[in-house]
């Protein structure tokens, strides 16, 4: 029987090993997608306690993986999200930890009092109040900037709103003392939903903010382009679209000037107008990325606030969300084909949150490739939902055997919490047990275990690092 | 090389037997979806030999699994569900087994003969004759009865029209020789599925049974609540809905109620239409299931009756049904966050015969659970083509990675036949050998291996018990 | 650590090595389904170098596997499909191929030397040149179809338009030297897809080539018939279909007849005409194809030429198609269920290139068995982009589960390349690795180990003998 998360974790075979004490787990972390929130960076945020941190009490940005399984254990609501003691909270979430056997709570938990607090205590109600109390003393001194530290964390791209003034981003460009890179990210999905009821206010907002009248389809572009510069002149490399469901249809710009202008009156957008004006504008958007050398993300297929209820008492993002089926690849082809048509597809990284689309998404971002960039379009990493063992073993398998993996640019948080850093660890470990596998079965041959290695390291940093031009 | 399906079958850790034996096998069961005809249990029907019971020999209800192989290696139809000899009939099963290599029906085939028949012999041609010799013997007192006491029955839920009088129940709960409680479960899919032939007499029949004038909807739903009282009163407490494919749209009372109208005029109704009324009514049937705490499982992806020739020759539910492949999350979300909406969402369970829908269903499940019950709404345990070691992996795996396994419901046969007790230590035996592995590979501390063994308890039977309220 | 690809590549157990080497490994191979030139075969083409023969340099057909791993690694397309140095092309490969780890190219490319070439080198930049010189070294003698007898080819299928004249096939049957059978196979996709701008030229084409005017479709369906009788004659046994999206509606002549005048006037046809002529035709060629026992293949779900820039520049097939997403079960079944109505359904056999669809194509095709063929509908082997060691699995695993994979005609090259041989070999292992371990596992008995042994056998050729009849 293998000790139970000792450091060789999930490392089942020799050259597992090798690959990853030798070359994975020394190398930074790019952490190239997050929610962390700039402010929180800057201001170096103190924790008041491990249930702030670690569940996120009293935040509604809390950790909705958490509060999603405490939730399905039958826990009241005000003891999840709402306004009962911090106490209550963490000994209702170490008591459940047991239950989350074969859940990647019960490993990220785990690897968060480890990596973090140095605490290697089994995770349960006994333990509670030794951990609780341990981990509170470490917290005196764990502030949001140290934790980044103690993992080798280079660079981290929040995710911002064109209409954002990136305040927090310009006082950290500016500060000596902070020693990992913020970035801002370009994430544009309030101008691009013209169906929803904010759209309007959120064009006027960005009228104010570029000091530009935007009275039609035109004046929306430009103000757009000119945030985009603002962004890359801020070390912005990305943009980010949250793709609920792909839209995508050829539309002159007159069909599609006219849906903006319905949508500004207030009008209802059918799916067609969708299709047409979302196209317009997506692929306005990835020509302006391309000149800059930008990447984009298409994050598709969430399918989001289910509970009607709870939205309606605690907001969206607290654990509502889940996975879209509609079918896409259609209209994600003409997408990406209108883009390169003109040679003007920039960098993309494409992200399914349904499994079944890993096949049909790695093989489509096969088709755009282009000389002088390696994978320029690829399949990101498994995400959210699909964060865990099974999920980004089907994803890597998938890249494996459809695509590159050694050209992939790895892995990411996709986080609020500055405790997500282990999931680079958890991602590592999975990449070097599979690739540990092909070695140690006969499908791939020792002699090359050097290139190898260095096949780890540049899926774990430098493909990133390349690939982003940080 | 391990043994042929010796005492530690599919147990492939020491953690994964002790977890089995000294956890799992000792557990009664609970089978709370089957499709057992009541007034067999009733009369404790007794075989006339191996084939009526193994194969359904003479029974148009026969194992349709059994003779789905059986066509597709060519047989004679007349020799699988046809007049042929009952011992030819056997022959050609037993001849075919060594070919059902891979395949569920070898180890069902052979659990059979050893659970219930103590026959440890080989399934072939060879052993043809002593089989049927031993097996006949044994039938001479292996009463339908006698079968679910073998394995420790204490529950079963039969499926039952709701114009079902439910007579061979009542004379159950009044027969104290009877060790098994058999309780009915509400099918009401001819009162939801407007838009075949049969509607119309159904609904007059149930309000020839109900004593009510049905002329509307109104009167459709009073009529409904009825049945559910009654039904409820006569110990049920579940409900199963066959959604083939999920309909659902918002709808005014009027707008079904103009549905129900025009089906009862014998009009076509279109897939908007089915949408409003389906809808309609599945909301209101949740409602009232709420009302009394029962569980409402829907079962989702049918594709059926897809050889007319067949059809027409022997009927529905022959083994000429298949997996569809509409997409559906969204309508699913819509009926489920309509019922969450004012707090009237029942206990849910959610099958798919799709493995492609196992994440986004899990994952859906997740959005809807509510304080005091564990689990409200969950997914259940994989169903029909997928009741087999990949099928229930696949499901069980993703309801590690994004559910709780420690609160499913666990196992049923949704089975005809009585020999199908088996597929509940199939299951458990699988079971067992994931969290053995889990424990053996580092993944979850063998520490915690009481608690790993109260949770296999729970799923086998604790859960169901308390989740149901038997 | 097993050896690299030693001669128990793949085979992790006693009992898998049995099975392959006593029987999988000595069984001739038939190719029923592939793409290879029969110009090529009947002047017994010999190949200038290897990267002629490898990559397809100088050829439009190249291997579209290898090309697309190359623009994925950002080489110039000069120098994959274009007019570069055929020894920059080859070094190009080579030096790549490392980074092509869990990619099936890496064992394709390896299998390829080592079985055709005798060269057991690792391939990588150091090796090129020794590999380079040894491989032109045995070109000198190793021609096209001594690439065929290398692997004991018995039976290969090439794939033909209607309008072919066969000319090819003809000088090969009457070659007295040639040692294997070369059969057409009947490829009508140009007769069905009735919106593309090349469908008037084409009929006009087969009015031609038949001497028959066609004006309606009944003179189409007149001069299909012909072709196909004419391809009978010459030895073809199946048919082939890219359905890349299944259409089918039920239609009258007249609905029918009438697409078909709209366009072969070059009228734009919509979705639901496609639906209906479509199905129409191939409800006719399928009652066609049953009259002469044929077998007719659908090979589902590809979405092509995604580079509308790489398309204009070098034309399909070249590496720019990928997967399908949209669904269709429903359709298929009613197209299959109609050619079932009237008992004239031919043998066929299913291909998905979403695995996606495994299950639910598998299972429907077991609604469609008759008495007196193993298997008349099957699912065919893992195709395209599942071509692979994860694509063969998950189509194994689904075919064992939910079908009878003692029954599978098995694998295919469906490849333009005379080096494809060794995925038989690929697949065989497999086969022989999955049954192996039911066996090792304890859930096959050791005591049926000769039937297994027949059973591979037969699904490596007996199985496609018997059921297209060579």
């Amino acid at each position: 029987m293998k000790a139970f998360m000792d450091k060789d974790f999930l490392l089942d075979t020799e050259t597992a090993k090798k690959l990853y004490h030798e070359h994975a787990e020394k190398m930074p972390i790019i952490d190239y997608h997050c929610h962390l929130q700039p402010k929180e960076i800057y201001e170096d945020k103190k924790f008041r306690n491990l249930a702030e941190v670690w569940l996120g009490a009293g935040d509604r940005y809390g950790d909705h993986y958490k509060w999603r399984a405490l939730r399905a254990r039958g826990y009241e609501e005000d003891s999840i999200s709402g306004p009962d003691d911090d106490y209550k909270k963490y000994l209702q979430f170490t008591e459940s930890m047991p239950y989350f056997v074969g859940n990647p709570l019960y490993h990220w938990s785990h690897l968060e009092m480890r990596r973090y607090f140095g605490i290697e205590e089994i995770i349960n109600a006994g333990n509670a109040k030794v951990i609780w109390d341990k981990a509170n003393k470490v917290l005196e001194t764990l502030t949001a900037r140290e934790m980044m530290y103690k993992f080798n964390v280079k660079t981290v791209c929040t995710t911002d709103d064109p209409v954002d003034s990136l305040e927090w981003h310009k006082k950290m460009n500016g500060d000596p003392t902070l020693k990992v890179k913020v970035r801002p990210a370009f994430r544009p999905d309030k101008a691009i939903n013209a169906e929803l009821s904010w759209f309007k206010d959120w064009v006027n907002k960005l009228a104010e903010v570029t000091g530009k009248p935007v009275k039609d389809l035109k004046g929306l572009c430009s103000a757009l382009a000119d945030r985009i510069k603002f962004f890359d002149e801020m070390g912005s490399k990305l943009s980010d679209h949250a793709l609920d469901v792909v839209r995508y249809a050829p539309a002159t710009y007159e069909e599609a000037d006219a849906v903006f202008r319905k949508a500004m009156k207030g009008g209802t957008i059918t799916e067609e107008e969708q299709d047409k004006y979302k196209g317009y504008i997506l692929v306005f958007l990835g020509r302006e990325y391309a000149k800059y050398g930008w990447v984009q993300q298409y994050h598709i297929g969430a399918l989001r606030n289910n509970s009607k209820s709870m939205l309606e008492k605690i907001g969206p993002d607290t654990g509502y969300d889940a996975i879209e089926d509609a079918v896409y690849m259609e209209k994600l082809s003409a997408l990406l084909g209108e883009l390169d048509r003109d040679g003007s597809l920039p960098k993309t990284i494409l992200y399914c949150l349904n499994p079944r689309d890993n096949y049909a998404l790695t093989v489509l971002a096969g088709c755009f490739q282009k000389e002088g960039v390696k994978g320029r379009v690829q399949v990101g990493t498994a995400w959210w939902f699909l964060d865990q063992l099974d999920g980004m073993r089907q994803n890597l398998e998938t890249l494996m055997q459809t695509g590159l993996i050694a050209q992939s640019v790895g892995m990411l948080t996709d986080s609020r919490s500055f405790l997500a850093y282990p999931r680079h660890e958890y991602y590592r470990r999975l990449l070097c047990r599979m690739l540990g596998e092909l070695v140690e079965s006969g499908q791939y041959p020792e002699s090359e275990l050097d290139t190898l290695g260095r096949i780890v390291e540049d899926v774990c940093y430098n493909n990133a690092k390349d690939y982003f031009g940080f």
